[in-house]
């Protein structure tokens, strides 16, 4: 007897047999004696077809009317699948977002969980009820519907289980679990049984798109045990939690991300606030930097060169041609045919040797590295974009098999 | 400078084309001077997709889920044509009927408006807003979303203008007012300037579909103005109030009511309480009884003959056949092949000759009369159903032309 949270994303329901397969998943939890309670997502492709309604009426539309329009998505999904428990002999109600408790910031398109009134959902779990929850929604203090932005089902479903405590938050998605590689990319990665929340950050923000990172930040920061399965087999999925058995397997993952272009800026006089000047320009744009490195170049200049979002780079580029005269630049120079690749494990630092087998492991495949990045966690490195498949798999190959 | 309630049906907003198109309306109103709230249903077949949607997960939904379902219909329309309108360059905002403060009774999928609290809506008026609000929904204490029944979006602007005292409501339509008899059927049928409510209730009940009746009920109740008009043409269309202009045209118009049938109960033995008997099971199962015929029969005996809407038939004859000991009749019969032919005008009845030219109108076309009703401002003859359109043509012909 436990509480669980249940999440199932949208293509989880995307029809009437997907939809009874979810019913079957949750009358059989129920059925096991726990309180259940499920966030789902709006059909398919139901959200793009949404926002393709009003792409014919507007290029521009109102933040709150898009809010208005997309949360219809997720009250289609819930109320069809009480429907579909209820004809599988399970109990259920289902709760739009401000139904559930659901109060956030005004932020429209992107609003943020202020609190969670929870009321609604233990009076209906006390009536032996399963409660089906719309993710990705909530309501302002103007009485306005707000959504949480893509993946803010996730945060939904998490948030939910962190107000109520819950013993459990189940993930269902496409895969299975949480893998020591993308499976499509390395035939031999592997499945993770556990991993921390840690851990599993930097896999998601390193472009392992498996869970929404703000979900796994708030189940961190309220320790809420995260499990990611799937919902087409019956096995176990991985357990995302706060400490994870250290014994065993050091190195968690290997991940790759496409989505990033490095701008070199060169020749800069080497006189104090040059980066400063740099990093305050990004910043003003909410321009995220990622990795930064600082060569000397000629006699009394260095070079500046760092990552950006692939799809800021041309904002980038432009703002700091603008400003070329105040850094005295001989030039700026961007690449997009670049890509990150990286492993992931608790603990790395502490273990001497991770780096140079993995260095040693791109230079056994012949694979250029050009900028290196380390935390407590990770190791990055900045290759060719080329080359980043045989990366990910010449790693992964010299930690993970 | 007046306060206008504006509602449009689904197929004035089906597509985008037909959304600008209301937008131009509303946005004239409102460019005019004029506070305006808009009133809309959901998108064309939206409805019936929701309904399919629900079919192909049970034949038997939770009331309470397809009320959640079907009100993401109307959530769709406001939205759409609250960017339409910013599109436009009109100040505009969506509000979902539990936004409007809908409150109603607990009755799922036909719930009743029990109050509007009318805050929220007039506070957006007083910013210089349009008001967007989702037709046919609202919130019951409960604080889950009920549906008002199809039609219901008439009844929600009717409300609206009667708790705001609205100067007008107007009910936007495919057609361009309240006709004298069905346009597709009597080629001469003219349209009306103006009708008094209690004719448009009569003409409603008798099968003109132009006006849902229980908004006109809440017209009458709360003296609330309406004018049914086109949205596709910018003609001035009925308006219907409490008095109109008695002079001049008397009759009203002509209706027929196709969904009929006539039951007959032969040779009830002659005593007190045997149209008790029929009649109360009737009113147990709620069936409308409408027009009601007691001949006498062979000697000691009766005929009750009644008639039904002709989707009750068959339960009334089980019914009836069920008690027919208690009755100790000779034979119980249907006839589904009728219909009820109307003229409808208020003050009729103080009008001597108008029966008597109905009846002749029809003696003159042949056409044989079954039972007749007459009330304040209609008389009703009961007839085949083959001589229904001449009926009516020949009753037109008599009085309108």
């Amino acid at each position: 007897m436990a509480l669980i949270v249940q999440k199932f994303g949208g293509s989880s329901v995307a029809d009437r047999d997907r939809i009874f397969n979810v019913a079957r998943i949750v009358a059989n939890t129920h059925a096991a004696g726990n309180d259940v309670v499920v966030v789902v997502s709006a059909q398919g492709d139901t959200t793009d077809d949404l926002i393709a309604k009003a792409g014919e009426i507007t290029h521009d539309p109102s933040q709150r009317e898009m809010d208005m329009l997309l949360a219809t998505g997720e009250q289609i999904s819930i109320s069809l699948l009480a429907m579909a428990l209820g004809e599988t002999g399970c109990p259920a109600i289902s709760l739009t977002g401000w139904q559930a408790g659901f109060h956030t910031d005004r932020a429209y398109t992107r609003a943020r969980i202020k609190n969670l009134d929870t009321e609604r959902i233990e009076s209906e779990l006390s009536k032996n009820r399963v409660v089906v929850v719309a993710g990705f929604q909530g309501l302002n203090r103007y009485d306005d519907i707000t959504t949480l932005g893509r993946g803010g089902s996730d945060t939904s479903a998490v948030a939910i289980a962190a107000a109520l405590h819950a013993d459990l938050c189940q993930i269902y998605t496409d895969v299975d679990g949480v893998y020591t590689a993308d499976p499509r990319l390395v035939p031999r990665a592997r499945k993770l049984d556990e991993i921390t929340f840690d851990e599993m950050l930097e896999l998601a923000s390193l472009g392992a798109q498996v869970l929404n990172n703000r979900s796994v930040e708030l189940a961190k920061k309220y320790s809420v045990n995260l499990e990611v399965r799937s919902s087409l087999t019956d096995l176990p999925g991985t357990i995302v939690k706060e400490v994870t058995d250290v014994e065993g397997m050091l190195i968690k993952g290997v991940a790759k991300d496409k989505d990033v272009a490095v701008i070199s800026i060169l020749e800069v006089p080497d006189v104090p606030g040059a980066s400063f000047k740099v990093f305050s320009l990004m910043a003003q744009k909410k321009i995220n930097v990622d990795i930064i490195l600082q060569s000397s170049g000629k006699e009394g200049h260095k070079d500046v060169i760092f990552t950006v979002p692939l799809g800021d780079a041309e904002t980038a580029l432009a703002l700091l041609e603008e400003n070329r005269q105040r850094f005295g630049c001989r030039d700026i120079v961007v690449d997009k045919d670049v890509a990150k690749v990286s492993i992931v494990g608790a603990g790395m630092q502490s273990h001497s040797g991770v780096a140079s087998r993995m260095f040693e492991a791109l230079f056994e495949a012949n694979i250029n590295i050009r900028m290196i990045s380390t935390s407590e966690i990770k190791i990055s490195v900045l290759i060719a974009k080329a080359d980043a498949d045989r990366a990910v798999n010449a790693i992964h190959d010299a930690f993970l098999n």
